[in-house]
């Protein structure tokens, strides 16, 4: 057991949408006690190749992160569209998503999808890049499993 | 700073409210590759002494959880209302909370309230207490302080 599954990749993030994210920031960093964090852009889709289902999308987000020990806590305010940042916020489900660092992310794709758990949404970043798996149905929340760049 | 917020304590939660926890148990551990956990259901009111914004309530609920290293996920079937566990599930919110054990819970959340984040339920478990603090509005979750009984 747990020698393929998540429990044996490393559970690094919790996600939350959020509409206004100097707002966001400063009532979590009221709360934590932490300073608030900068907000950053993604990079462009040039930069990112991100895409949707399967297609290229436009679409960023503004990031900040406090970081909470084990785990850190990742707000997204959806810039443009279609992403799935912006379904999150749209359905009103806040939590966006539970993040796994994991050692093969195209492994742990196919070992998720084998469950009918579908790839909504993938791209990358600097340092490494990211799979959502949609599991809200399954699982009820969606799963990012970040990787190293192939 | 973070010696008397939600920081300088240990985040050791996530909990999503589910309709069915056999079938979400069995979904979670196929992606954990976890053995399934047993279900067992919260004690009866005059154990817990649950209330829901300040009245006691006949809610319980069936939990199960994993144990994923730094924080356990725990699945929350809600039996009976009223309860916070209902109203998660109700809004379409899978992720109910994420929860803090706290050093000192009244403290703790008298700080939060005194930044307009209400007590929502509390309750009694073998071992401690938990107050569930509505931060919806503001956090996106509901903030769990789980301390020991007084």
């Amino acid at each position: 057991m747990a020698d393929e599954g998540l429990a044996a990749e490393t559970l690094c993030q919790v996600a939350i949408t959020v509409k206004d994210i100097e707002k966001a920031s400063k009532a979590w960093a009221a709360a934590l006690d932490l300073p608030v964090p900068e907000a950053r852009l993604t990079g462009p889709a040039e930069e990112t190749h991100a895409r949707y289902h399967g297609r290229p999308t436009e679409a960023q987000a503004r990031l900040a992160f406090f970081n909470l020990g084990p785990i850190t806590l990742e707000l997204i305010e959806p810039v443009g569209e279609p992403s799935t940042w912006r379904d999150g916020l749209a359905s009103g489900s806040a939590v966006h998503h539970l993040a796994w660092q994991v050692r093969d992310a195209d492994a742990a794709a196919a070992r998720l999808q084998a469950q009918g758990i579908p790839v909504a949404q993938t791209g990358d970043f600097r340092g490494g890049r990211y799979v959502y798996l949609d599991a809200r149905e399954r699982l009820g929340v969606t799963i990012e499993l970040l990787g190293s760049r192939p």
